[in-house]
C-alpha cells in the first residue's frame, strides 16, 4: 500500500475557496502518508495561501489555471470555453494519468459535464451517477444517483446499483451491502413505470444483495445501504434531507429559547446535542463521487470547509487502494458478456 | 352558514379504529354546530363504542357496513368485491348525495380507487390528486399530488396547481397562495422532461400565482404555499418528511440522555420542545383531501387518533361552506372554454 495517490484539488471552487481548499489539502498530507495533492488554481493566490502553512513540500504542488468557472455559468459552455479553468485543468490531469482523482467544491453542472466529456466513462458504463453518502440512524447510506442523470432508463439504474454496492463495500466498508430501490410502496407491483421495469432486472442480478423497494420514510432509519434512484427523485431526497434537517434543528433551538426554564435547560443539553447533530451532518462524510469514470471525480458541498475537503481527499486514497474502478470494470464486463 | 355539512366517517379504517374514529366524531359534533356525522361500520361494534359518550343524538347516525377492507388487499379488487365494506358504503353515501364528504383512515389504495370509481370525478378533471398539508417553518404548505397519480402528464399538473391554489386560499385561508413546481434547480431550463414541459404551461395560467421552481431544500422553509409535484416525487417528499422528522427527534432525545448534565437539561427543555415539535406534526392539520371529485374524500393517516379525525371532519365543513367544488368546476370550465 506504499503507492502514492495523487489528488488534483480545485483550489478555486466553492464558497470558501481558496482558504478552506488549501487548508484541507495541507490537513490531508499532514494526516496521511500516501497522498500528494495538486492544487489547481490561480497560481499567485494559491501560493500566497499555501505560504501560511507548514507541510511536506514534496507532497503539495501548485498547478496554474488562470480561469474560474462560476456556479451560475451554463456548464456545457463553461467547460468548452474556459479551457484554462481550474475544473478543466484539474480534470485533464486525471485524463492524462497525472492525477488519480479530482476533487472540487465548484459548479455541480460543470463537474458533471466535465467528468463525462473530459475524464470520460469506463467502457460499458452508460451514465455516471453522482453518489453522496447520507447520514442515517445506523450510520450512512449511499444515495445513487442524486442529480447527474434525470429521466434515466432501467439499465442505468441497474449499473447504479452495482457501482453503489462496490463503493459501499470497499470504500465505506459495509459487508454485503443491502441494495434497495426507492419506491412509493413496499410491494413489487407498486411504483412508476421506471421502477416497475427496473425491479425485476435488479432481482435477477446475482452480484448484488438486492432487498427490494424502500419507501422514503425508511431511508433515514438506514434500512438499506445503497439507495438506488433516478436522479430527479434522488436529488429531492438529498435536498430535503438538508432542508428539513436545518429547519427542524432551528425550530428546536428556538423552542428552547421560549422560557427561562428552557433556556437554562438548553445550556445543559447543548454539548450533548451538538455531538448528536454532528452525526447527522453530511459534511462529515466527505464529498460525493461521480462513479463510472476513467479516474475518480469527487464533488464536495459548495459550502465545504477544510474538514470536508480533507475527508474527500482521504476518500480518494481508499478508492485507489481498493482498485474500485477495476472492480467496476470487471462487474460491467461480466454483464456485457452475459448479454451476448 | 346555518346549512349542515354531512360527513360520512369510516369507523373501521386505520390502526385505531373504531375507538379513535368514534371519539373523533363525538368531538367534532360537540365542537361544531353545523355538522352531522354518519358513522359507517359494523353496527354492533360502532354502537357499543358510541354508547360511551354523550353527544347530540340527532347529529351522529350509525350506518351499517358488514365488511372491512384491509390495508394489504389489492385495492381494485377490494372495492369491486367488498360491496358492503365501510369504504364502499361511505363513498356511495357521497355519490347519492346523502353525505357531503367521506373521511377514512383506511387503505390509501382503496380510497383512491373508490374515489375515482364510486364518487367520480368532476367533469373536466383528468386525475384527482391527493393533497396533504405539510408543516413548514412558516406554517403549512399543500403538497399536491402525493401519491394518487404516478407518471402524470403536464396537463394533470396544471390542474393540480389550480385546485391546490383554490384549496389553500379558501380552506386554509392563505391569500393569493404562491404556487411552485418541485424541481432540481431554480432555473426554468432545469428539470426532467415532465417539469420542462409543465413549467411554461404553469407560467401561462392567469388564475394562479405561479412563482417558478422550488428545490426540495426550500420546501420546509415554507417558500411556496402550493407545491406541485408528480405523485412519485410527491410521495417521496411526504414520506421523507415523516421519516426524517421522527429519526431526528429520536436522535435528539437520545443525545439528551448521554450525560447527567444533559439529562437534567432535558427535563427543563421538555415542555418547550414538545410545543415546538407539535407545530411540526402533520396530524395536527387533519387529513389529505382527494381533490377534483364530485363530493369530498379525505384520507387521514393510518395512525390517526381522535384529534386528527375531528380536525378532518371540521375541514369538510369549510370545504362545503366555501363551495370549493363549485370554484374548481368554474376554474376548469374556464380552462376548457379558453382551449376551444
Amino acid at each position: 500500500m506504499a503507492e502514492m495517490t495523487r489528488v488534483a484539488l480545485d483550489a478555486m471552487g466553492g464558497d470558501n475557496a481558496p482558504v478552506e481548499m488549501v487548508k484541507g489539502a495541507v490537513d490531508a498530507v499532514n494526516k496521511e502518508q500516501n497522498v500528494t495533492v495538486l492544487l489547481v488554481g490561480i497560481e499567485e493566490i494559491v501560493r500566497e495561501e499555501l505560504g501560511k502553512y507548514s507541510y511536506d513540500k514534496e507532497r503539495i504542488q501548485v498547478v496554474g489555471a488562470t480561469e474560474v468557472i462560476e456556479t451560475a455559468e451554463p456548464p456545457v459552455n463553461a467547460i468548452r470555453k474556459k479551457k484554462d479553468s481550474s475544473i478543466v485543468v484539474g480534470m485533464k490531469l486525471v485524463k492524462k494519468g497525472e492525477a488519480d482523482a479530482f476533487v472540487s467544491a465548484g459548479s455541480s453542472g460543470a463537474i458533471l459535464v466535465g467528468g463525462q466529456t473530459l475524464v470520460g466513462r469506463i467502457k460499458g458504463i452508460e451514465r455516471p451517477p453522482l453518489a453522496p453518502l447520507i447520514p442515517t440512524a445506523k450510520g450512512v447510506s449511499l444515495l445513487i444517483d442524486c442529480g447527474a442523470n434525470v429521466d434515466a432508463r432501467p439499465s442505468h439504474l441497474v449499473q447504479f446499483a452495482k457501482m453503489g454496492s462496490i463503493y459501499m463495500e470497499h470504500v465505506v466498508g459495509v459487508e454485503n451491502p443491502k441494495v434497495a430501490i426507492v419506491n412509493i410502496g413496499a410491494e413489487e407491483e407498486k411504483g412508476n413505470a421506471l421502477v416497475k421495469e427496473t425491479f425485476p432486472l435488479l432481482k435477477e442480478q446475482t452480484d448484488i444483495n438486492f432487498t427490494g423497494s424502500i419507501e422514503a420514510r425508511n431511508i433515514p432509519y438506514g434500512d438499506a445501504d445503497v439507495i438506488v434512484s433516478e436522479a430527479f427523485a434522488g436529488n429531492i431526497i438529498l435536498k430535503l434531507y438538508e432542508g428539513l434537517g436545518a429547519v427542524l434543528v432551528s425550530k428546536i433551538k428556538d423552542g428552547m429559547m421560549t422560557s427561562t426554564r428552557s433556556k437554562l435547560g438548553a445550556l445543559l443539553v447543548k454539548p450533548a446535542l451538538k455531538e448528536t447533530l454532528k452525526a447527522f451532518d453530511a459534511t462529515e462524510y466527505g464529498g460525493a463521487p461521480l462513479l463510472g469514470l476513467r479516474g475518480l471525480v469527487v464533488k464536495t458541498h459548495g459550502s465545504a470547509k477544510a474538514k470536508e475537503v480533507c475527508n474527500s481527499i482521504i476518500q480518494c486514497i481508499t478508492f485507489k487502494e481498493q482498485k474500485i474502478n477495476d472492480k467496476i470494470m470487471e462487474c460491467i464486463q461480466t454483464e456485457s458478456r452475459s448479454d451476448e
